[in-house]
């Protein structure tokens, strides 16, 4: 086969073949056919497409090119969770305790943070001590142990998506629907599972900001999923404005912690025990999903959820003693509060910015080699359809960075828009698709 | 600038500005932008077009990636030719020094041959001695004493075609109307000339097999020669069988002495005294292309043609006694010749097919690594429309590679097509544009 006549192809708008897919990934992570060349069939890609079969073997060929992890030595039904990432979206450490309490093992490898959203392995990396760089044989262990684990991509995991992605980043071929499922799938199947939940987000403060294009890549999901053989729930949830109310590293960890501990935030609780429910639905341990909301909530009322939660924290390094005494954790050297300078409803928020707020007081990172400030972030109050008097509190800002505050104050005044009539309410679980 | 905006923006159907393609180009050149970036924004080119301004703003930062050669302390108007390549076309050999008689500037910088066709400096360098690697005083000095000179491209001359064509023949983004119009038009715009008479081939063994894409070519080079203020007159013209009878590189030579000398070999003269008719009157040395034609065969007839052609190869150091005296050339250890095998008119060639015989006989080269065999190749007689009867002498062949010569012949044999009527006349100027 000759690289540039498979480029050529997909130029041409032509369907490759499976082998044909094969060769360029499993070439290019040899070495043997250079960027230049990839990057020529990625564009050709962006602008003509791949079809169902292409992205499917696209992910097929991204997988192999790394390990499959196999947990078939670990008894259980392995179900896993994926998020396209938004604003306060901790739900994945709410929800793997909770499922691994009813008995399913959540083998979950997550991502880092990037720009306007915040990532699971950095959130759980707030915890002193906590790794997430365990090796497949610790992975093992800690899901053997306590049902569940939350580790980051090893060298092991995909290789070919490290590279595909780096060029991708380079390129302007980031927005492509079937590279971003076959990115993902690559590496949630690599984990060794037999069915997934996907929560992909829509909204201002999405990946996806049109609810057709969250749609699609829902699909396209779906489909890889199904050609894996793979049982997969997916959903389409609202990212207009922030989940839960804290956003930041520790502060998401904190706020995971009260809703393990009972504490009901509602938008937060929503999503979470939709995607518990589907998660423990598709492990077999309920009937229905709304069976497996019963069962989450079970979970977490009797205690077991938090349980786990601690144990696996333990299991992988992290101090437990903070998760326990919150108070103890260092502080910020800034604590500013924002009152609302108005009166209405709030109409909408632009979700987008506040995620870049919390990022500039030092909750996140422009680029991969930037440093994030753990204790930094936002506890963002109000929601859509609240009613807001001029000088209620809106938000209470954390960070080290006097120079930001001001800054990031007008930010986030300006990201909220209020009205004088009382908007509709916002519907968080959108869609439901299988 | 970002490269990745930029190539976003080409990647989204968006227009460039001229300082955005220059910012691409230069920083290519610099090796500021790596080839993998370049390669998507070619893909993303190739696949939405750049319209005019475009074309010429990419065809500008070539050129002015390298020298632009000052011809004005050489008296005279400087007219070039650039000609889209084919089987047997010679044109270039025997139109600049009819050109140069008729007191116009030729200063031509050719290219090699590369698959199905021959190249100007392949052929040139069949002459023992001939150099086509002059330097840039040199180059100068050619065309101060004898109106007309034929080199290759220099270091000097437009570095950044090297590498985007490079890049382009790895990355399947070379058949691209405005890649090649900025490809050509970069390196003759170096020149140092004030008009370019173009030859705009169609036909089966041209580049371009259809009439339609040969317009859309003709018309882009002819957008972009405007567009730098040059005088420019376009010609479509066949290419589905050979131009005149000898198709190698020493055998063009002597074909092209031959006409010098008075021979008249009608397809290729007609073409020829377009192209060098067209240039005189471009130089301002005829009031039409037609005078130009009358002027150019008595250049031929008084043979001031033919003397400044040894003179211009003299002073590019070749030996121009085997010019006079051909039969002293070295020959081929096979001379085979080929008979018809059936009885009709010629129909049609397989003119490509032609080309590629000549190639496998030593003639042409595959890669650029390959070596070329001077004295092989074919002479090929019948022309369309000709009546064959069986036993005919349709063709002779030269090589060293006796291996070949089977195969050879019955790839020739299958390339023709005999009819039992007589087919239309071919037209060899298809059109003429400005």
């Amino acid at each position: 086969m000759n690289p540039v006549e498979l480029i050529k192809k997909k130029r041409d708008g032509k369907i490759l073949t499976e082998s044909e897919i094969e060769f360029l990934v499993s070439n290019l992570t040899k070495g043997k056919i250079p960027d230049y060349q990839f990057s020529a069939f990625l564009m050709a890609g962006f602008l003509n497409g791949l079809n169902k079969q292409e992205t499917a073997a696209l992910t097929r060929s991204m997988l192999y090119s790394g390990k499959v992890i196999d947990l078939s030595s670990i008894p259980g039904i392995k179900v896993d969770k994926h998020s396209t990432g938004g604003i306060g979206d901790k739900t994945s450490l709410i929800l793997a305790p909770i499922v691994a309490a009813a008995g399913i093992k959540v083998p979950m490898i997550s991502g880092r943070g990037l720009g306007h959203t915040g990532g699971t392995l950095d959130k759980l990396e707030s915890i002193p001590g906590f790794r997430t760089d365990l090796n497949l044989s610790e992975y093992k262990n800690v899901i053997r142990k306590c049902g569940a684990v939350l580790i980051g991509q090893t060298k092991e995991i995909a290789p070919a998506d490290k590279l595909i992605y780096a060029l991708r980043d380079v390129t302007a071929t980031v927005e492509s629907i079937p590279f971003i499922t076959a990115s993902i799938m690559s590496k949630k199947l690599a984990e060794g599972i037999d069915g997934l939940v996907l929560d992909i987000k829509t909204g201002s403060g999405a990946f996806m900001k049109k609810m057709e294009d969250s749609k699609k890549l829902a699909l396209s999901l779906i489909n890889t999923a199904k050609a894996f053989d793979k049982k997969v729930i997916g959903f389409i949830t609202d990212m207009n404005q922030p989940l839960g109310n804290y956003i930041g590293n520790w502060l998401e960890i904190y706020e995971s912690v009260k809703v393990l501990q009972g504490e009901k935030v509602e938008d937060l609780l929503e999503v979470t025990l939709n995607l518990s429910g589907a998660m423990i639905f598709l492990g077999g341990k309920a009937k229905s999903i709304k069976e497996g909301i019963e069962i989450s909530k079970k979970m977490i009322a009797n205690g077991k959820a938090f349980e786990i939660f601690l144990k696996m924290v333990q299991l992988q390094g992290g101090n437990i003693s903070l998760l326990k005494q919150p108070e103890k954790y260092p502080k910020s050297k800034i604590h500013e509060k924002l009152f609302a300078d108005g009166n209405g409803f709030l109409e909408s928020t632009d979700n987008y910015e506040i995620g870049m707020a919390s990022l500039e007081l030092g909750a996140g990172r422009m680029t991969m080699a930037d440093k994030i400030d753990m204790k930094a972030g936002i506890i963002f109050y109000p929601k859509i359809g609240d009613r807001i008097k001029k000088g209620d509190l809106i938000a209470e800002l954390f960070t080290d960075k006097k120079e930001k505050v001001d800054e990031v104050k007008k930010k986030l005044l300006s990201s909220i828009k209020l009205s004088q009539t009382r908007p509709a309410q916002v519907k968080l679980i959108k869609s439901m698709l299988t």
